[in-house]
């Protein structure tokens, strides 16, 4: 093992074991490197590593407010995992547009007809009426899925779900702006936001299901991510 | 942006657009520096991030044959991932283990009867009827798991169903030690791993996931990783 590597299992076990909690506080580099008889060098190339996972936010500032935090933000890791890997051609965005399709219909047919989530989904697509910037209307479309996501009851769905989308944003984002007709397309999105949201008020977890894989797969078609059945299939 | 982020920014354009691929090697750490005008121990925390990723594997080795190679190893860094979160107690492991039904279902019950990863899936079968040693065992179970997972062709689906099970791997192997009788566990599996495979094979998707998510939550009740449908849903 790699001293860097001594690193991270040592801080894995303490979050384990419990001794390092969220929100806690990773010992200063210098007495963890004492510690742990490693280099500085190898104490900082972990808590890079750690914050890449979402883990830890490195400390900024000094004195007694500095240092380095445990942290919760799994959706932005896998998220760059995902989006290196799509980069590389080993994921492709197909399989990840199926994916996404995957857990969202289940997470909506599952979705709890009272939880606090759905409000403010509701509440999310009021603001969404009244957006016409692109860039505004894209991020309330983020929270509005992942709020619906969240109505599951499954972290683990949602963090997965909010990646696939975060892994594939800029190729979709760089071909929305392309669009010929957003207000249109923008609108359309609306419509169906509030379809969506309707059957899962309504307790129709199966409907609800089938329209957000259609919403979805609509919006990456529309920009030029659809999937080609012929290719995920093949 | 911190310099460290600068370097994995550079590279994942580098990726991007096709400059580097899979198998390709990353310029030294001092070009890398002097090109991007920063540190070594920046360029070497990038590298660090990208091996931790799975995109990389860092230079072994001296002379003609070392430097930092392109892979594709998303799943062990997704685990990594999914596993630092489950020792926070952000994620639930009984919201791993209903994720992990979820994908196996979806993927055999989407499993391509001809496809090639099918025959591996049967002689992997042969295998276990012949393997005694727990460690043994339970390496050709996750191999078998995962040629069904790729026989439904989905690559972004057998990634993440493979990284969830590695996320909770302890903790299913420590308790999976300690059962009381191993052999008639043993053989239990081996009959419901016959049982999936031959409805695959028999076309009968429907089945094969109903038989699948039966056999991954005994799995995991019986190692004492259950989940609790009130706690999931709660």
């Amino acid at each position: 093992m790699r001293t860097h590597e001594l690193v991270l299992a040592w801080i894995e076990k303490q979050l384990s074991d419990g001794h390092l909690v969220l929100g806690g506080r990773l010992p200063a580099e210098r007495a963890l490197a004492e510690k742990l008889e490693v280099s500085r060098t190898s104490v900082r190339e972990a808590i890079r590593i750690l914050e890449a996972m979402g883990v830890v936010r490195a400390g900024v500032g000094s004195g007694k407010d500095a240092g380095t935090i445990v942290i919760a933000e799994p959706g932005t890791a896998l998220g760059s995992a995902l989006r290196l890997h799509v980069a590389t051609q080993h994921l492709p965005v197909a399989d990840i547009v199926q994916t996404r399709i995957l857990l969202e219909s289940w997470a909506v047919s599952r979705a709890r007809a009272d939880a606090p989530e759905l409000l403010e989904a509701g509440r999310l697509l009021d603001r969404m009426d009244a957006s016409t910037a692109v860039d505004d209307f894209l991020a309330l479309d983020v929270a509005f899925h992942l709020a619906l996501a969240e109505a599951a009851g499954n972290a683990v769905v949602s963090t997965i779900m909010g990646s696939l989308r975060e892994a594939i944003e800029g190729y979709a984002a760089a071909l929305t702006l392309n669009l010929p007709d957003w207000d249109s397309t923008a609108d359309r999105l609306r419509r169906e936001h509030r379809a969506i949201l309707a059957a899962v008020n309504h307790h129709d977890g199966g409907r609800a299901a089938e329209l957000v894989a259609a919403h979805i797969e609509g919006y990456y078609r529309e920009a030029g991510l659809g999937q080609d059945p012929a290719e995920t299939t093949a």
